[in-house]
């Protein structure tokens, strides 16, 4: 392509709307346009790049035998009030778009398809002899985002891949589940891009085990935590660390003590000369359930430790059908307005002890059970601990569970992993932190949504039963735009050779000399039937200008057709070096043909 | 692929929401199913016909030098209000889906794309140096049909390819507007269809110039009207005939006749003794522009003829600044209720006058000039004729404009030509009729867009100029069930080698049978090594099921490793002439390579 016949506009400032690298260089070289908040226009280059890596999606997908197919993004809401998602997605979240057809009919645009897939399922699978089976589908899929931000990273329309395999029970599951970790591994190295496959919280989607993709990167959304041997690797939500040991207490008898102005662990620990780890810290909560009941939770902790929000909410979800809900809308810490509603008296926060004292709750709060305990590991087998006294101003030390205080009824992991914690799957390993972006997702389904549903085969004793199932995504648009962000400079873009929107530009510097115009287009003319993807810059602009914009579009080769063709040369400038050379032209096409394969090969 | 292997689900007995011989087959086939109303999966099958129809097009787009993008389908609301089109698509017409995002932003769902693209050109372009410029992409669209309809004929959601150019001048615009007819002609031609390129209206998407693209058909939902040489082709919507000419009048004086019970053009002949070429014809009609106001529009025609609505709403479009809209929201005969909102008395139906007398109507509609008469081409000569004498029960004889009755202000071509007409455009030809479905549609938008919203450019002569714009759209999921539409049998689909979803299946009869399956799995590895795409049905089924299957889903080419081994040969059956062969298994591979190759170059 001819850059004069391109819609080719560079912009020399940063703009406004952007905040990270990848993001202003994306706009700045005419790669995206926003159209309204997070929804972006392709144009032709990102577009190019877009293909390359649903080209490499699909190589890597149809290798595993998935086949593809097209689902539609129009989906009648009532396959989601099947699956019970319909509330969740449109309202308490905020994550799907809804509309109304002229016919009053309630209609989500898909953010993903699990629901769609499993009418298929049901209505088209009968027999074990149909099974495994796996589909996939690349398109354009859309959520309400509360914030979009960062250009294609969190956008309110972007591609993904998405497929889902039908099984006949976990074995068959994990063996396609082991098949996607490969094929996903393979997608994002064969981008040019590094990664961390961790473990990973499985959020609304649901189902048993469930892995991330996470491409490394400063500008990453996600916390990543890992081991430096490579044994562990997790999301911050998911990560299981193994806390150092409590420091004996010193407090062998229980007492009440006055502890003026000691409402944070820090104060107290200063107060009474202790370790934080000899303190059982209780955090409060409110969880909002679908079906509207309020639940007051009441966390105890370590006092060196935080509580993973993630696992906690998790945790309140696995116990939904005690409070009527089957899932939460809302896990706050409750301000004073929020506490008013079942609080009988001021709750005397930085003071709270274990079990928030009856005479704080109203009447209907205490009898109706909205009120949860729960405990996290790392507090259940402190003795002798310092805990707040339900009074403010004062706390108890020298304190026993089965003692002072019950024993919580759940025992469960709330606790938050941390950079500097022993992994708990190999106490000699400490964990390290890094930036993530999450580009692909795996997830083990099991049956959530086949018995929702109803989608069974039969076995081959002729049994009916539910199909098992699981689900995989890759973000291709967030994909592209994070190897921007993992491979730039201060003058642009630097592509991987693998998905740039051109291997090679050929710039001629003075448009008004006719060698240099003559030989540019014979080898703008002969990359391009050798397979070398190459762009010409032919504008009738300074030469400056068009090794500025080369740069900043960022393709991997600059071939100028300059001083050196007295010599019967060019100069060959690789864009991720900078490593310059003078080639013969006769070799040109040879050589970068050969640079080109070897860098996709690679 | 194997059949084993695949989601592969024919059905028996036609579906009964099905009514056209391709929805019922691409559902029997499994190629498609209904998720919603209009809404539709393509299984994999499909999405490989899909895949290749939309690989057609790139190749064919590409080698016009037009650019390949993607752009959203979330459209921000505002940008439709710059058009001023938003109204009558989400309201008057019920085309575009629209909804509100969780910060109360209103947003349409795409069925076209001229706002956005309008919107980056006017951003983007500045100069004539960049021009001529011209975008395209591959996209689901969205349409709220009224009655969505046979499958992917008329869907809510359906494959697009729409491509937008901008250039300087109408001349530039032409030379891309011809690039397109030959590359729409060439798309269509490789599918393997038959179709005529016709003379369109150009309807919501406006312009100065159209053309559609037909693929012929039964089940097609549009007349074409065409002449046997090929000088002339057109939508009924738009063609234009020059009807026998008028039998002299019998009734050379003026006079008012009482004519009980005449109120159609064929008992009024009878009663009269005349011809329905000596009679005006006087049509009521109401329209309502987008401001709200409505217009009485009182169309006269000659006896024999029939008005064509859609010319009728151009032109009251075309006159909408009159009434102070901008377009007609809805145009229509009205009935006893309608009439009553603006008559002062009931109206003698079938003995109107070319002038509704002004006691007819309330004096607000008299004195708003709410009320247009429009006289078509057919009745403007017309001496001594016969019509309505605003009485009923009676008509008036020997009439002529000018004495009895005043000239209409008005004088268009509201004419319906019909089959049997003589072509206006060349008279010696007789116009035919077919019934044709609509894949294609070019248009000649010139300024309508970038005038509305503000996309301009510098000239040569430094000037700010309106871009001028042409639009062209393909239906990529239409032009595929159009093909089924247009070869099928009573066994199934008949693919066109060109888009089928495989060119070859390979059958064994009886997978028990060790020779016969090695045989088959040779040959499908070979087959596929060379290119040709191959299915192996190796289920354990009759042969007599996968016979019937193969047929139903329409590969051309069968191959089937039965009794012929003994003597080291195969059976080859042609699907399209159900011709079979027998082949020596050495040649299968290349004998069908060539085959495929000589229908894919045809």
């Amino acid at each position: 392509m001819r850059l004069s016949q391109m819609l080719f506009v560079t912009l020399r400032e940063d703009p406004a709307e952007a905040e990270i690298p990848s993001h202003k260089l994306l706009l700045r070289a005419g790669y995206i346009r926003r159209i309204a908040s997070g929804v972006y226009a392709y144009l032709p280059l990102m577009w190019r790049v877009l293909k390359k890596v649903s080209q490499i999606v699909r190589e890597e997908m149809d290798a595993t035998g998935a086949e593809e197919c097209l689902l539609p993004q129009l989906q009648p809401a009532d396959l989601w009030q099947e699956s019970g998602r319909w509330d969740t997605y449109t309202k308490a979240e905020g994550i799907m778009f809804s509309l109304v057809d002229w016919q009053k009919r309630e209609m989500g645009l898909g953010p993903t398809h699990e629901e769609v897939i499993t009418t298929i399922a049901r209505e088209m699978i009968r027999s074990y002899r149909q099974l495994p089976l796996h589909l996939y589908q690349l398109q354009n899929k859309f959520r309400d985002e509360i914030r979009p931000r960062f250009g294609l990273m969190r956008g309110r329309e972007f591609i993904m891949k998405d497929g889902y395999s039908f099984h006949t029970d976990e074995e068959s599951l994990k063996e396609t589940y082991r098949d996607m970790d490969r094929a996903y591994r393979n997608i994002i190295s064969r981008c040019g891009l590094e990664f961390k496959a961790v473990e990973a919280d499985s959020g609304a989607i649901g189902g048993a085990g469930s892995q991330e993709f996470m491409v490394l990167a400063e500008a990453g959304e996600d916390e990543v935590l890992y081991t430096e041997d490579g044994s562990y690797a997790a999301n911050v939500e998911k990560a299981v660390a193994l806390p150092t040991d409590a420091e004996p207490s010193p407090f062998t008898e229980f007492a009440k003590r006055e502890t003026p102005d000691t409402n944070t662990i820090e104060k107290l620990c200063q107060f009474l000369d202790c370790s934080p780890t000899q303190i059982v810290k209780n955090v409060l909560y409110q969880a909002v359930y679908d079906n509207g009941t309020t639940v007051i939770v009441l966390v105890n902790i370590r006092g060196d430790r935080d509580v993973n929000e993630v696992k906690l909410q998790n945790a309140l979800t696995r116990v939904a059908d005690r409070y009527g809900g089957t899932t939460i809308v809302a896990l706050t810490v409750p301000d004073a307005e929020a506490q008013a509603k079942w609080a009988a008296k001021p709750l005397p926060l930085g003071y709270i002890a274990p079990d928030l004292g009856d005479d704080y709750l109203q009447p209907d709060a205490k009898l109706a059970r909205h009120i949860l305990r729960i405990v996290d590991r790392t507090a259940t087998d402190l003795k002798n601990f310092v805990t707040g006294a339900n009074e403010a101003g004062y706390h108890v030390v020298g304190a026993n569970w089965g003692d002072q205080f019950e024993r919580p009824e759940l025992t469960i992991d709330v606790d938050k992993a941390k950079a500097g914690d022993r992994a708990a799957s190999n106490p000699s390993q400490t964990l390290q932190t890094a930036r993530g972006i999450e580009v692909g997702h795996i997830f083990q389904l099991g049956t959530k949504y086949s018995t929702a549903m109803g989608a069974t085969y039969t076995n081959e004793a002729g049994e009916e039963q539910p199909l098992v199932m699981g689900c995989y995504g890759v973000g291709v648009s967030r994909l592209a735009q994070s190897a921007v962000e993992q491979s730039y400079d201060k003058d642009g873009i630097i592509w991987p050779v693998e998905i740039a929107p051109y291997h090679a530009i050929v710039i001629v510097p003075n448009i008004k000399d006719t060698k240099q115009v003559e030989t540019a287009e014979t080898l703008y003319r002969e990359l391009n039937a050798a397979g070398v993807e190459t762009l010409l810059d032919d504008r009738d602009e300074r030469a400056g200008v068009k090794f500025k914009d080369a740069d900043l579009i960022g393709i991997p080769y600059r071939i100028v057709t300059g001083r050196s063709l007295k010599d019967g040369k060019v100069e060959v400038v690789e864009r991720a070096t900078g490593n310059r050379q003078e080639i013969s032209i006769d070799a040109v096409v040879s050589t970068i043909g050969q640079w080109v394969d070897e860098a996709i090969e690679k």
